[in-house]
């Protein structure tokens, strides 16, 4: 399966799905791929004939300026120019840093996502969004830029560590509650591992018609930060997981919800914590300087009923009424 | 003077011309300045009170990194937000490196563009192009990212040095030559100076006109490169002004056209040399690393006709051809 995805106008995105497609069918001129050591172990025979490769440390630490610029000078002490790809095979730190570098080499080369984590399958290679880290601040910098291709291979799935399978379900898991009841339902009944395939193909889905509508993360897409809020500062603050850090964001904003005991069974079932003690004073320092901060005060997502979302802006007051016993 | 400017569908630039209008009228949120120390001795009076400043050495090197991140620093220390303004008061240097911060700083937070001298009214601070350099290559990272505003102030012409003031029509000469036959007139006869306004007019108009039909700079936009394929390589090999270097790279690549004559004529009232001696060997190797190189080769923009252009791909052997002699 294959879906042509127009982002914008003058410039086309493929993603291939489970396909029969290899990254050297899709590059014809040179390519410079990017992974970390873990992936590597794995699959770095399978790329190390056909293009250039970087291997990276694995972990957060990674998606930094000292690494931006060692994929720039490589790129320019190779002689690479803008029709030449950057190849991102990877998770999130990975495709984040490989599209922010290939983003502005040269003003932007061609680019291709593989991800190789669930969590990349579903969030960080659709959309075009791309990031580096500074200073211990999580995608301070960044831009918006599209991939040529986007390779979605479930094969890496089979090498992919628990941990980073959770992370990928709570994402996919945001997804349903914002705007995909039957993931929820999937997810309720206890079957996200049988139906993997189903709900990383409703996940994609739903994000790109998110992104499809405002690419530039103006208005709708924000719905996508669901769980994100207290997440962000929860990641920065006690550099736990992202998918950790989403579930718990989650469940800060759902404590008077309906749904809320359902959620925590769930966030348990996929192998995360439901629980989670924190210094509240602390992580309202992470939120006051939380990138979509405006005069209007913090946009907060809201699900009243699953597969469905509200927002609103809210006072730092406010948030810290949610989070002031310091648990949830 | 102003005139609306759709580059992009979800974003709207304001070109201001010659008007009674300040930034600190255009800016509702709070703004951080960056000025070079020359332009800062002249104008920091007019801007300390309203806003932050940021003060950086003038000249090319200051198109760094190191600039780049004291920056992107001075805006996450100081809490700014998308919505707050970076301001940009400077020539090519500091507009190309303040909208590149722009860009990315939170993947793209409010911009406004300043021009102080003639080269960054006419050019560098029109047409959506970003960049800083590294590892002496010039340009080497960059975007594609549109202010919210562009004030051009011919006030600022008054205390721009002699010299800048050359590069600047060197420029606009460059223009003319591709696109408009009566900027090319005007320096015929020898006044320049007496039309600048005019010219300065011109020139952004003829640039926003390629602008607007390939933003990118994927097709027609190329144009725009007459006389910068040497150029470039001129200006990174012996640190030459941009003006003196795209003088000399029109002149290279026009060497048996009828109008030739004229053309080193206009160079030298322009204030510029009109003749160079340079290794061409080295040049060449510069040259091999073009970032606009492809498959095909390197583009090369040529004018039979002044006010008209045409495209072709030269090999480096072609090109070498050209300049075998180490003079012009």
């Amino acid at each position: 399966m294959r879906e042509e995805i127009n982002l914008r106008d003058d410039k086309q995105t493929t993603l291939f799905f489970d396909e029969d497609i290899t990254v050297k069918q899709l590059v014809t001129t040179k390519g410079l791929v990017i992974m970390d050591d873990n992936v590597a172990s794995f699959y770095y025979d399978e790329f190390k004939n056909d293009f250039d490769v970087l291997i990276l440390p694995a972990g957060e630490k990674s998606k930094s300026f000292d690494n931006y610029l060692k994929i720039i000078s490589y790129l320019f002490k190779n002689g690479y120019n803008r029709s030449d790809y950057l190849i991102a095979v990877g998770g999130g730190v990975i495709t984040d840093l490989t599209a922010f570098s290939a983003s502005n080499y040269k003003r932007g080369m061609n680019l291709i996502l593989v991800p190789t984590s669930l969590m990349g399958m579903v969030d960080a290679s659709i959309g075009g969004k791309t990031a580096i880290d500074y200073q211990n601040v999580k995608n301070i910098v960044g831009s918006f830029y599209l991939p040529q291709y986007i390779v979605v291979d479930f094969r890496f799935l089979k090498t992919l560590p628990k941990k980073e399978y959770s992370n990928g379900l709570a994402e996919i898991l945001k997804i349903g509650m914002v705007a995909d009841e039957e993931i929820y339902q999937i997810f309720l009944k206890n079957e996200q591992d049988a139906s993997i395939k189903e709900l990383v193909k409703r996940a994609i889905k739903v994000k790109l018609d998110f992104v499809k509508k405002d690419l530039h993360d103006q208005n709708i897409r924000h719905a996508l930060n669901f769980g994100h809020t207290f997440g962000h500062a929860l990641e920065s603050y006690y550099h736990i997981s992202h998918g950790q850090a989403v579930a718990l964001g989650m469940l800060i904003v759902s404590q008077n919800k309906d749904y809320f005991s359902d959620l925590k069974k769930i966030v348990l079932s996929i192998g995360l914590k439901n629980s989670f003690t924190f210094d509240a004073e602390g992580l309202m320092t992470y939120l006051s300087q939380d990138k979509k901060r405006t005069e209007k005060g913090i946009e907060l997502i809201e699900v009243e009923k699953v597969g469905t979302y509200s927002h609103s802006y809210k006072s730092l007051k406010e948030l810290y009424d949610l989070v002031s016993g310091g648990r949830i």
